[in-house]
């Protein structure tokens, strides 16, 4: 199979959030308090994320993971 | 913090499923591909899922992986 499509939902609903709060993918790194580089892999798809980062990513957005995991859920 | 509350749901709603579909851990196990002790691992909340084990156990189940992380959504 080719990259899950998780990722894929993941990554636009990073992007999502990052533009309508028009913060930069390092701005919501140092936010989430992971490495600056972090966000970029993770909306270039790159990462099999865990659980334990999903927590954190959502709380820095305001959603719950399972909204961070569903298509559209942030726009 | 402690366990992450995540972990929790995931536990429930494993157990959950394998109780209606009158599975054992290791049978499970078997159905997804994973390691026969895996299952038991995740439903002591011991394991920092990742996306990737997060599909096959809902692809296994017939749910989402959305639904997979929302407490109450399988009974």
């Amino acid at each position: 199979m080719g990259k899950p499509d998780l990722r894929a939902i993941l990554a636009s609903n990073l992007k999502a959030h990052r533009e309508r709060a028009h913060v930069s993918q390092d701005e919501f790194a140092d936010l989430c308090g992971l490495h600056r580089t972090y966000i970029g892999s993770v909306e270039r798809q790159e990462r099999n994320v865990t659980l334990a980062t999903l927590e954190l990513l959502a709380q820095s957005i305001g959603c719950s993971v399972p909204e961070l995991l569903t298509k559209g859920a942030i726009k």
